[in-house]
């Protein structure tokens, strides 16, 4: 990640919940020094630690000390870091930290546990673009950690025609031929298809990645016999974490889903001062 | 709420998504003018229409018109709103108008609930600040179009006292005395109690508020006989939809939660062009 | 305070002065160090020597020692603070620190003379929100410096009636049935009333505080006694340091006063290179 | 003025005063259009009145009239401006609008008393850099408008060669020498002369404007006559309404004092809803 | 483009030369209008049209008609556009619109010689990295118009191994299965290649692109046979409008050059006021 | 240099090529140190190593040495500098450094051609405004490091009128007449003459600076003795390294050219990891 935004998304988080001073903390702070513990309630994975860690060396005279690695599973109760050093830091950023920590390794948790059923299969565990505005960078950041991949980041790294595009268009094939005449080839040029006569057009589009829109598992397989290795291909649709396995068919590379990052819970975690 | 900041953030919020430029769109678009539809997948209570309408402004030249006024219910298939203009700025601005619409409408359909299981009761629904790095302004608003209650934006306009600042200042009467030296009195002060006994003194100490954490229901009804209109009182700690009437005691002011802004369910909507 | 913030602002005043460069200074300097003083010209009370500190620190290699600690009283002729380094960062930094230190210093002084006057009497001096826009925080600050209490930072932190309000709203009951409806109880609300009758719907409204405005004192000592402890009584309008005792009436809470920071004269401090 | 910076700097006022959000008023407001009147307490100088018309504008939907001109005077109880829209946006603009006219109005009066002190001597009033941290373009703007003159806007638009410059440099020579090696000729030179003896040395050095600092009208007058007319002159130090006229030499250019910006009192100014 | 982005800069540009205003046409306007013409004093190619409409949208009240359009070629003497409107603004905005339009117009121009020498071939130019820091947006954007192609915008968008990846990696075929392990297999991966042993190894490694490095003509014939289709070709080093025609062997798909970019002279271009 | 907007101009160079991240360093980097240089491929003279430095520092944890100094020659082969450190930060930092100090290099390199053809003449080389847009701070140093003077920074810090001023005043007798009116006499007013007869008007009018803009050098004979002292005189308009010497008439204070700026070529400086 870009260490200079990620600093000045962390200003940005302090300045929201800070705004012209803790009140609580300024009226009952006289120096003190404290240790303090972040401590797991639930299990989980854990994601968002270098955030925790350049957080509280903005507010300054902290120690923080991660006993659990990015990315690493921890039991309910474990002690995932030791803080020690200004009380008044600690007060400050307590909200701030764990709001991240939390919402972070949520979403780790959740894609952890959609990797592990694709273990083995060689297909990969895509995000999408449905993120909370504004926090993008570490939603995509966490759903890395927990072992996911991510699909593009935003409108402006890869070419993605919808269903929408289509209809301005007037049909795929229009489509494709615009993106074509304007845009640098440089930059993939990835279909969504709602049928197999789609994906058919798509192939001799020779488009480079198939995104099988809301296709049934059999209807999955059919496609998949189709593409035989000229694009890649992704499914898509209403994944759970349930009905995964069902759509793992054998030549898919991705299976997208939103519901890692939009859908996953924050993992109950919180910091003690001892 | 402030139109200056929440312009400012949708903007921050497009540049996250558009970046150098759709490279989409800018290939397939020529000049096309499209009407499009928001439609409900799901039921659910609207919330952020005002945010959706302002985007497009930013946009430019798209006219969009909600159906459905902000706090209302909906039916899964009905048609939220419609929008007319540029297929160019409709193509651009869908994903971040929906990501709003379904992070905000989520929370105020979760919100509703609570209400509904605390109607007649005199007890009002608080969020607290576990929200979503910088994204709070808009959760908060959409806890109350779903008809809870603010409790305190940030650090910096009420006093809250909590286990860690007891810590700090060595116990809870310190703590209060510190704040009262120090900090305005027009600052509302509320305490944080784990037990009768603390309550009892908080009660002593004349603060304005008592949160009552992780009492039982039992304690809740002891608490609230002790405090007999002493202090306004909140419960707080694992309130569910599940277990919320529990808690809901003759007496009890607020019932606080943060499972109604960091665990609701986006809500299922899309956007399509006709 | 929020030193995030507070280093963003002294960065935006230390650019107001600089722009492209100090043409002066990078003329002038070869590399040398200096050592300087800060000094009254005349006797105050100090304020502002935290931001000196952290101004020169960003100018960088600049040792800044204050002799006096801030909020102390300081005579004609006493050395503030001794600087010690870079001498084209003392001569860049010198009219903004002094700038900063002047004005702070100057509210700080008519604040401790109105705390002066008030001593004993149980009653805080307020400020209001008539300020220089853009630097409230400090002014603000100085006023706590000088020993007085700040009334509300801004318009979101607190709910103040004023006369504009009623007259919006059609009327005093109306203006706080309203607020009742739609903001958080957990925000305090004033109430400024105009005359005795007013003042009597206020306190059957059962708001938190009443400001009476333009109250002579005689009205004021009636005024107290109706409310007997049911608010808090804060009197505000055309207060100077010449007329505030006549104000000073038992059972009165807050005196509130614009003058202390629009009307408070900068103190002589100057900074002399030795 | 660069209205880009002007309208930066209002949107930054009003979100210093509006946060979040505008509680009581967001409490209070259920679409009502309203009529004000902005009228003069006591009498004054006009300055400001394009920033308020823009503060609206910003604010949006009120239409804002002047009935004074920008600089012209107004005695007491005169209406300066009416106001005509949402009553929305005058309650949340308000304060700001006042705290902008107030400050600039009240430095447009002094200086006007300065300027008509000098009336027909041919000499101009001059401000300095002891101005408001973050306000200074305003400020500047107001003594314009109240018939002065701006020295040098900031460190980079001329050469100012005080006190401190020469003791890094080694001497006034020294100095001079150094700026000429190293800074445009396009930049005008200004020395701040202690004696009539340094003012020999300056005009040797055939710098383009002096700067006599606490000299007496006497050496003033001394000073004058050596310089005759091979430099332009600023008489500086302790200047004030009461002195001004014994330094209006004959043969002086300038005089300058820091108090028309930091010294003047805010003119009584009221916003009242009809 | 991202028009959000685009405005932020061309305000940034403008307060660049206008800073605290232009004191020159401060001074002189007196409320006239003018009428003006952007005049080409040289031949070239448009492009920036649309940027100077919007830079005078922004300073306000004047209307810009470009006579050319964007990318069309125009003649020494031809009239590129009138302008009618406030003098002021004109003023104000000259400097920085011809800036935008002879920097641009520059780059399409030179751009334009390189597709002539293409034409026909099959072979696309394209741009670098190598541009003026801040200013890459337009810069690539002036490509484009000249009929050009752009590379990756920047290092987030696409994958491309030079020779010091390679050296930190400890070889290609390291640098490729590292890329592998950590990216996301959705971006592309292009590789630097500096003689014909490792264009063998990057096919082996089946990379998307390879780009033949300071190859001589003959040696990018013999490339070419030896990619045979397996990926994307650019060639690139030193290539000039002079010897660009030399590498124009078929099968290559892309030539690029920074010299597009860095070393294309501005086009003469003015403005004058009539 | 005000080294805070030195900074931040940094950090937005960086963004602007980093966006989201590095992928390719991502990909690659397993915590490998480097070393590095930075080699010069032709020769020139060296400008822009204080922001290389500056821009590793803000990456961090590499230690940039330069071997030449500021505004020295080089030779192609020499070493400009070493780098030791993060392979990482080098990695990342290496386009952006290398795009500045070939720039800037580029500057200074034609401008010193230029104070090499004045040498010994007492005129000075002058830039001017023609620069790119939002970069001009580092263009305008790099003239000074070339051994050129700076002409105004922009249109705040001098009066300059031109052409288009004198149509919009209707004349230049109105024009400086409205400017002496309005503008403060500290700073310099500066006059463009296209004629004899002109420079004649704006000698009488008393100007601090004439600005010959394109005289034949035998008319630039002729206004020198016509001047005689009376102003500073500049010459100006299709000046370049070829006829600069015939322009270099005794009396002549300042030739100024644009193309030393936007004309210049970026000397090619490479960055080789070891």
């Amino acid at each position: 990640m870009n260490e200079i935004l990620v600093r000045e998304k962390l200003i940005e988080f302090l300045k929201e919940d800070l705004g012209t001073g803790d009140i609580t903390t300024e009226g009952i702070y006289r120096g003190e020094r404290a240790k303090g513990v972040i401590k797991a309630k639930e299990k989980g994975v854990l994601a968002g630690s270098p955030f925790v860690v350049e957080l509280f060396k903005i507010l300054g005279d902290v120690k923080v000390e991660f006993k659990k690695r990015e990315g690493e599973e921890f039991e309910k109760g474990e002690i995932l870091a030791t803080l020690e050093g200004s009380a008044r830091s600690i007060l400050i950023g307590e909200r701030t930290a764990l709001n991240i920590l939390q919402r972070l390794s949520g979403i780790a948790t959740t894609t952890r546990k959609f990797v592990e059923k694709l273990e083995g299969k060689g297909i990969r565990i895509l995000d999408t673009r449905k993120t909370t505005p504004g926090f993008r960078m570490f939603e995509k950041y966490a759903v890395r950690i927990g072992g996911g991949t991510n699909h593009r980041f935003a409108l402006y790294d890869m070419v993605l025609i919808k269903d929408n595009h289509k209809k301005v268009a007037g049909g795929l094939r229009e489509a494709v031929r615009r993106v074509r005449e304007r845009i640098s080839p440089l930059y993939r040029i990835e279909v969504e298809v709602e049928s197999i006569e789609e994906l058919k057009e798509a192939l001799e589009l020779e488009v480079d990645i198939v995104m099988l829109d809301n296709f049934s598992p059999e209807e999955v397989r059919k496609a998949v016999k189709l593409v035989n290795g000229k694009a890649l291909v992704e499914v898509s649709g209403n994944i759970t974490l349930e009905n995964v396995d069902l759509y793992a068919v054998e030549g898919v590379d991705f299976i997208s889903s939103g519901s890692i990052i939009h859908s996953s819970r924050w993992v109950d975690i919180s910091l003690k001062i001892l």
